[in-house]
């Protein structure tokens, strides 16, 4: 690494994080299960195969209209096994509290969690609460991790993607970055940006249900729809090209992107996936999606090739090309 | 909760952090697994069954006589699943860094986590990681999650201690406690203080093998020995009766907390575990156990009777029984 010191920006999701993980924890960890680097990692298991997955959550601040950071830590978890395929059956949960939380602050996130987990059908089955003096954390912060089971002949995964394929999101992206940001800046927009944090468990299983067709699935969360595409670009040894015109954007967040020079490619969603279906499967998904609560703005945005593999290209409205580059930084810290 | 606020002594291990989980968390999170407050949750599994265990890390400071807290972090969570009878395989880790943190540090703990792991046989499968602005955290907190096999015909629980049960401790307590609380005030002792913080599945593995009359386990950590056998105690409904000349504790730590008024029956210990074995198969157990380097110092420290269920009780060296009690608040916070 150049820099001998760590920065806000290795933990974006974005280039500076990738190269700390290359850097640092690979040469010590790399193994069969973690390498691969999926959302979660698959295991063979004794008469059946499991999906685990960790997630740490320091999101700031805590509450943001649409969800806290408890939602976001069982929805979080719950959505990254839901993209391997994985049924998501049970949580754990680790606590790091900052001496003064109020204990009326932490019983709302406990109370959210909980709504969460059973909205999610998952429960939560462990976990471990540390408090620290105070200035030595902010607030709260929330590890959770999550096992699945995954049904014979799943195949899904972000090496998976295959030319020809259609790339499908879920809906409307860049929502939970702007919401979190409004209310950690105190903007005001004329419409209120809510954030989309949901677990997409449900959605899922539907979608498996309806299609053997789907080939890869991620959530874009850190880093957003510009640093997932690319992932899965990599992973795949595919070219992937998007049109701007078809990715769902609310005009709300359209306006704040606009106005605080974001862009809503790189925003931060927690309720969305993206997924990379069969040419001859896509209409079937769609529809399937679309009859979901958490699925009703789906569209197809673009096709993998065999072209450019590694790259995600994307066409403007006015038909103009550019490469869609993977986040370098930190376009927002502390958003999850 | 008569307090408003959370208070350092709510992460203790004690009494009050028993008060916040019975008053905040399982009103929301109460479900069969979770409810027994075992070390790790035993799941149902399609095929075979699970052992589930999540623990947070916030130990300070991140370095001290004889570890960090990379190994200590996998070696928490290996213990959490060993002492539920499973065999620890895979690890998730989740890094929550304050920005600054120098990459040699970073990687220092990497190299440790995995010289952990592999003297643990396992494998770290997932991970994620965040940083957080200057002062927003205090350097580096790990929360590991663990899953563990769990053989068939295993019922080894914190319930399950049975009257006749003798109570063996694996080797001398307080061990950790002093040596982080040494490196943290600055305080040099004749004798430097080593934390005994280990993996102790190989010596569980050997002494399933030797002896199905092992009826519960538990590694003493936060809260020390005392709040150990109370938990035992109170969740088998038995008493506990221990001899407080047969405590193994070395000199070096008897004298430290001599001159700063320390109990070592509170201290934390992070390479140690309490056993709760039929009478008939003790010296089959401990003999197993002194031939593993984490049991060489092995011994029987007092037994399990029918009278005063739920209470721990001392003779000391004088003949004189007290009541042990549950750890109140915290004698020395962030000991792990």
């Amino acid at each position: 690494m150049n820099d001998k010191l760590i920065l806000l920006g290795h933990g974006s999701g974005g280039l500076l994080s990738r190269e700390l993980l290359e850097r640092v924890f690979l040469p010590h960890f790399a193994n069969g299960a973690l390498s691969p680097l999926e959302d979660a990692a698959l295991l063979e298991w004794p008469g059946s195969s499991l999906a685990f997955t960790t997630d740490s959550y320091v999101v700031k601040p805590i509450f943001f209209p649409g969800g806290d950071i408890g939602r976001l830590a069982v929805c979080g978890t719950v959505n990254d096994l839901a993209m391997m395929g994985a049924r998501p059956l049970h949580l754990g949960a680790g606590f790091i509290i900052e001496e003064g939380l109020t204990v009326e602050e932490l019983e709302r996130v406990a109370a959210s969690m909980s709504a969460a987990a059973a909205e999610a059908g998952v429960t939560i089955v462990c976990g471990d609460t540390k408090v620290v003096e105070k200035h030595a954390a902010d607030r709260l912060f929330i590890t959770t991790s999550g096992v699945g089971y995954v049904p014979g002949g799943i195949t899904i995964s972000a090496a998976n993607a295959r030319p020809g394929d259609r790339v499908i999101v879920s809906g409307t992206v860049g929502d939970h970055g702007i919401a979190v940001l409004s209310q950690r800046q105190g903007l005001h927009f004329r419409t209120p940006v809510i954030s989309d944090v949901a677990p997409l468990k449900g959605l899922v299983q539907d979608m498996l249900a309806a299609s053997s067709g789907i080939h890869a699935m991620r959530d874009p969360t850190r880093g957003g729809l510009a640093t997932t595409l690319n992932e899965i670009a990599n992973s795949s040894r595919v070219g992937i090209e998007i049109e701007e015109g078809n990715i769902p954007v609310s005009g709300a967040v359209e306006s704040a992107c606009e106005m605080l020079g974001l862009d809503y490619l790189y925003l931060a969603n927690e309720g969305k996936l993206v997924a990379m279906v069969a040419d001859g499967d896509t209409e079937r998904v769609l529809s399937t999606m679309r009859r979901h609560a958490y699925g009703r703005s789906a569209g197809v945005i673009g096709r993998v090739t065999e072209e450019h593999p590694g790259r995600v290209v994307m066409k403007n409205r006015f038909g103009v090309r550019r490469v869609v580059q993977v986040l370098a930084s930190d376009q927002l810290p502390r958003i999850c």
